[in-house]
């Protein structure tokens, strides 16, 4: 088992990252004071794990709740939400309750969320059973519920106390799925560590292939680049917003389409090859960069264009988006592989060239 | 003008208080960064202030959204919550926004929640226009909405960036609010300063009456103290409980008959007096200090005794309270006049008589 440290100071956490590790009492005893303990799964993963996290939870004398909802995006919402916080209150779950989200990413930031205001705030585990949220969404605190206005416009930044990733949890994951967590491991790659992209770049096909050495390299180099960025700036002040590279396109796609029709990581890798586009038509890299991003994200089996949606429709959903500042749409660029930055575009002509030149029959500008 | 700080590092602000401030610029100023503001109120209070606060962020370079929800507790709640979403999104508010929260508890604690989780959080300002937020809800960043199954319960700490107390607006407010209010300036003096109970004792009549000086008075001590146990203890894991005086019962009545049927001042004034009868039943105060707590109760117009539910049922609705440690209620208990402690009674018989000696026509205990 290999561990990484989220450096927090008093919101410091633990990612434990090994195989067979999710029914490991050791990794839940510290957080469980003796008292009740509500996991948070879906209908998909409860028959494969709750079982064995709540026997280990039973066992250290946790009072257990199991917490179902449905599989998929739609289950972040309010409604969902509310459901949660009615079975806590039903079974008296007060503020020592431990919340653990057994999960994708969905569940993670459905659970973090209720466990956020739940009280005004519970502790809580991630136990992440998708690629994507194994290297990605379970680190770093951030929680939300999509409004029907846009994604994640509801929530909170707050710190699980572990992140427990077994990463063998990956054998019963639909390929669909383990494409689109590679999406936000290219992610990482491409917007923070050109080795680390040179790397993928050599072994796209074993991690596809499910090496089990590959792919536990590629999650620790992900959760150690996460982590890293997430110590230095929790609440995404600053450079944090890097890790958005490929959302503001990818979150238009996915509001668009209606959430659930593309997965997350398929609308960020059309939102990556549209963010590499831009920042070539802005001069920052040349076309032999954005020709190696979309090298990479197409033998990853991921979408390598967006939908067709005119670049009106881009830009009306991209300018509610949280990273909007005073009215102006931010976009991380590229500066090179591996190097990104934060920028307002102000030529919104560039902006939709690089949308169309990137779109599935795109519509012709104005 | 007076400036109180509520001393919480890098999240500490100022408590500002004084005639006729409310549209006073240079207390918005620093909070307004040239984008949005969005100014939350009710329908009561947006007639009498609204124009006068838009008109001091307007004047600052803000483009000012005016919000507009129903009057009275009903408004804690989800739907309420949603349409305060709704306007905002629709209004393409970003991060950079100011939430102003203009009205009493139910603006501040429902604006307050609004801006703890609106795409992950925004600043906002306290501009409490009725005595109980002044004294009490707008200071220490407590945030909330009601659920079906209990107050409060959905919630989060978030500080406000200022809070501005104009006094004037306590000409308009209606008797039996400042009487309410009056009921939290009463706890913090039985609760934490037997000086200031004193004071209490001989100005009950000069605040009724609306005297500014004593109005003045009673405003700034009761924030001082608020500012104090915040400042040590910002999310009640500790001593910031003892302001809690009174609301474990307080809140078993308001949620027992409904939100709003009485007041929270009105619930809180009788859960005093059960707290107080609670811990001289438990031997720490003799009977005449649960005298002084009736009469003082009593003269400022306020419920000595809780309306006619049995013990039952009391006990039911206190177990899922949020200071419900590992199952168990714990009580804030007076030791004296201005000292309070807070515990789990494990002797359930006292509180079940407590309750009974505090009820109307109260049915017999089993």
């Amino acid at each position: 088992m290999e561990n990484i440290r989220v450096d927090l100071g008093a919101r410091a956490y633990p990612i434990h990252i090994g195989r067979d590790i999710l029914d490991d009492k050791s990794l839940y005893a510290p957080h469980v004071g003796g008292g009740s303990a509500a996991i948070v799964t879906n209908t998909i993963v409860a028959p494969l794990y709750l079982e064995r996290v709540r026997g280990a939870l039973a066992a250290l004398g946790a009072r257990t709740l199991n917490i179902v909802v449905d599989d998929g995006e739609r289950a972040k919402e309010w409604h969902t939400l509310d459901s949660v916080f009615d079975a806590l209150l039903q079974a008296r779950c007060d503020r020592q309750t431990l919340i653990v989200a057994l999960g994708g990413g969905v569940i993670g930031d459905l659970a973090g969320f209720a466990a956020a205001v739940y009280q005004r705030g519970v502790s809580f585990i991630q136990v992440p059973t998708t690629l994507l949220a194994q290297v990605d969404s379970s680190v770093g605190g951030k929680t939300a519920i999509n409004h029907p206005r846009g994604k994640n416009m509801i929530g909170a930044f707050h710190q699980p106390r572990a992140v427990i990733t077994d990463v063998a949890t990956l054998d019963t994951l639909p390929e669909r799925e383990l494409r689109a967590g590679l999406a936000e491991v290219i992610k990482h790659g491409l917007a923070l560590d050109a080795a680390f992209t040179q790397w993928l770049e050599g072994n796209v096909e074993r991690l596809l292939a499910r090496d089990p050495a590959a792919l536990a390299y590629a999650i620790r180099r992900s959760c150690e680049l996460k982590a890293q960025i997430v110590a230095a700036d929790e609440r995404e002040s600053g450079r944090r917003a890097l890790l958005n590279f490929g959302h503001t396109f990818g979150h238009a796609i996915e509001t668009g389409l209606g959430y659930g029709t593309w997965l997350h990581g398929e609308a960020v890798a059309a939102g990556m090859v549209m963010a590499a586009e831009l920042s070539s038509r802005c001069g920052l890299i040349g076309t032999e960069v954005t020709h190696r991003v979309r090298a990479l994200i197409g033998r990853a089996g991921l979408p390598v264009e967006g939908p067709a949606m005119s670049p009106d429709r881009y830009l009306e959903l991209m300018s509610i988006d949280k990273k909007a500042a005073q009215g102006k749409t931010r976009f991380v660029l590229l500066e090179a592989v591996g190097r990104s930055t934060l920028r307002a575009e102000s030529d919104e002509r560039k902006v939709r060239d690089a949308i169309s030149a990137c779109t599935r029959s795109a519509p012709a500008t104005q």
